[in-house]
């Protein structure tokens, strides 16, 4: 697999576009469109939140057959807790869509993040999805751009890689938001993959999930769940290969770059984090399973203690442990070796003493390792600190 | 039932102390001792966090039989994380109190708060607690201020009521400390209750669990488990009563007793958190069952983001919708009214709007109620904020 420049559009067959049409304040690129004019087969997880964003409860509905040729995003507004009027405008705007393109509204899905409570405003998006049909190209910058709501920075990344059994050149882009939690009520992580595979929509809806379990799922700010949280794959078999319809080595080729692909804009949400100071891994070693070694990751990632103690570069392994110990997992704490950037800090029940580590943590990137020495499973989770920039964005800013 | 002065030596029977040993580097006291000379049955609840102090895992041994005449406690290291030695050191610890005090081993129970993972120094344990037998006493003062690690007050109750069958007067004494998560290994709660009441053990350890479940189970901080935190009764018969071996009415009144103690408790250690600016009520109506409001009260007083808002007084209803969806309960977001201070801010759907609420949440005591409108049962929680202080706390304060 060798990495490709562009993001959505890279894939044969893409198009796109991003502009603003005035639901941003700042006047900031807020809307987005994705369009494969061939059709596609379609995929998507969302938020596992029960307060769903209408776009969500849309999008769902929407993709049910499998199949998509537009993705529709605004940024600005959530569109969420907006009631009866919420579900309306989110239908709106997948047939204002429809109706541009001259395609069933059935084929395009919907996305929004930003402000949760507020109606969208409808004519602002009617006015941009006109906007971005005249602007459609193979550059997936301004879409890039436009998901965006407090982000840094842009979130893009295109792999190439040849299908094993096929030998056919298949490409994949994406783009996604977030930084986990961020202003004020805007705590949406959004992403949008494309390919030009062919493959049958069951397939590909296994190969997001694959994806998401040991990318998405396996990050955390602060351990709140947004109501709009989506994850879209579309693919449109415009690479021209032999339709996957079972899990060959052509599949599993797919799969491996999709879970780079997902782990890398999982990593780069995080790197993202508003407040964030750290980026921080942790790794769960010699685990009797997946599921145990998730458990305990996500405890220690979501811990206020061990986040502040990672801010204040405590290496503070007694945090470390009382969190391990609150994740439901049965461990025997004597087995136990907790490992900061490689330096032992703990281990065989007790704590390394008599030496000093004052300079362990002043590094950005930090990582934290737990060899629970019980099993083979081995897992990453990605999190970062909890600094005084956190409680600032929080709660500074108001409503 | 009518509050009585004192704490745990209020009930006929107990005696206690608290001094100095010098564990603590302040030279404030720092070790306690609860007598009962006549013996008592004993009940307990402990920390279920998997990784165990020393202190817990002695006292589930000891507690076994449901009796116990002492319990020794110390303040500023607690013999968490401490391998092998901690073990001998926890045992220690009631076999030189059994042996000052010429009972046997098995009647004391021992706990211990304070920094993780460091050796306790047993030769200062050892004359603290010569010195504590020569100072035991009826006033349970020094004992409450022996305990404590970061609080910033001493946390003492005592009621009195009659025996409804029996018309006997029966006093509840009791003494706590914890400020939620603390300083900067010592997130360890604990509390202790005295009884002059006459009743079996079995029914000690179920009014006790009753009592916890809504008080001390009902609060959190930040999420974070304790490797030490502990709840302990003692029930001596003091008091002449004829011994409660059945649920009737007298087991009701002392149960309803004992709520009230442990709710105070509970609420206190809340509002003396430490970087707390706010005092949070969270009030679940109208639920189908007590496991669901529990564990939406759970999710939105864990919630960082709902906590911040707290901080920054922001009456973010956003916030809190996201975390009830989060909490795994089947909720209908459509039927959930959402109040602070009794002002509504969302209902049927839709946030209230037109109105301003500017200084809604300047009092630092703050009640969130959210109705379900889904069954009949209510429950409330409490907790504190995430401020400025508890980044500082947690971060600025090293190992």
């Amino acid at each position: 697999m060798k990495k490709i420049d562009g993001g959505i559009t890279a894939p044969e067959g893409f198009k796109s576009a991003g502009v603003a049409c005035g639901i941003k304040e700042s006047n900031k690129k807020d809307i987005a469109l994705i369009y494969s004019e061939n059709g596609a087969e379609a995929a998507a997880v969302f938020t596992k939140n029960k307060v769903q964003a209408a776009p969500v409860i849309q999008s769902r509905k929407n993709i049910k057959n499998r199949k998509a040729k537009a993705i529709i995003i605004n940024s600005g507004n959530a569109n969420a807790c907006t009631g009866k009027q919420g579900l309306i405008d989110a239908r709106k705007m997948c047939d204002m869509t429809a109706k541009k393109l001259m395609i069933d509204p059935e084929e395009v899905l919907v996305a929004s993040t930003g402000i949760i409570g507020k109606a969208l405003e409808m004519d602002k998006i009617e006015k941009g999805i006109y906007k971005l049909i005249s602007n459609l190209d193979y550059n997936g910058k301004s879409a890039a751009e436009a998901i965006l709501t407090t982000d840094t920075c842009t979130k893009e990344i295109a792999f190439a890689f040849y299908l094993p059994e096929q030998d056919i050149k298949i490409k994949v882009g994406a783009m996604a938001k977030g930084s986990g939690m961020i202003h004020p009520d805007m705590a949406t992580m959004l992403a949008f993959i494309t390919t030009d595979l062919s493959i049958s929509g069951a397939l590909l809806q296994q190969a997001l999930k694959e994806a998401v379990n040991i990318s998405f799922n396996r990050i955390s700010v602060d351990g709140d769940q947004s109501t709009n949280d989506s994850v879209f794959l579309m693919a449109n078999g415009q690479a021209g290969n032999k339709k996957i319809i079972e899990k060959n080595r052509d599949y599993q080729a797919f799969v491996k770059v999709l879970k780079k692909i997902a782990t890398y804009l999982a990593k780069t949400i995080i790197a993202d984090g508003e407040g964030a100071t750290k980026f921080i891994t942790i790794k769960v070693k010699e685990a009797e399973s997946k599921e145990n070694a998730e458990a305990i990751a996500r405890k220690v990632a979501n811990s206020n203690l061990v986040k502040t103690a990672c801010f204040g570069q405590d290496p503070n392994w007694g945090r470390i442990l009382a969190a391990i110990g609150s994740s439901g997992v049965d461990v025997d704490p004597d087995r136990i070796t907790v490992k900061i950037n490689g330096y032992i800090l703990y281990e065989n029940g007790l704590p390394l003493s008599g030496e000093k580590h004052d300079n362990l943590m002043e590094d950005r990137n930090l990582e934290i390792a737990i060899i629970l020495h019980n099993g083979n499973e081995n897992i990453e989770f990605w999190t970062s600190d909890l600094s005084y920039e956190y409680i600032e964005i929080n709660a500074e800013y108001h409503t």
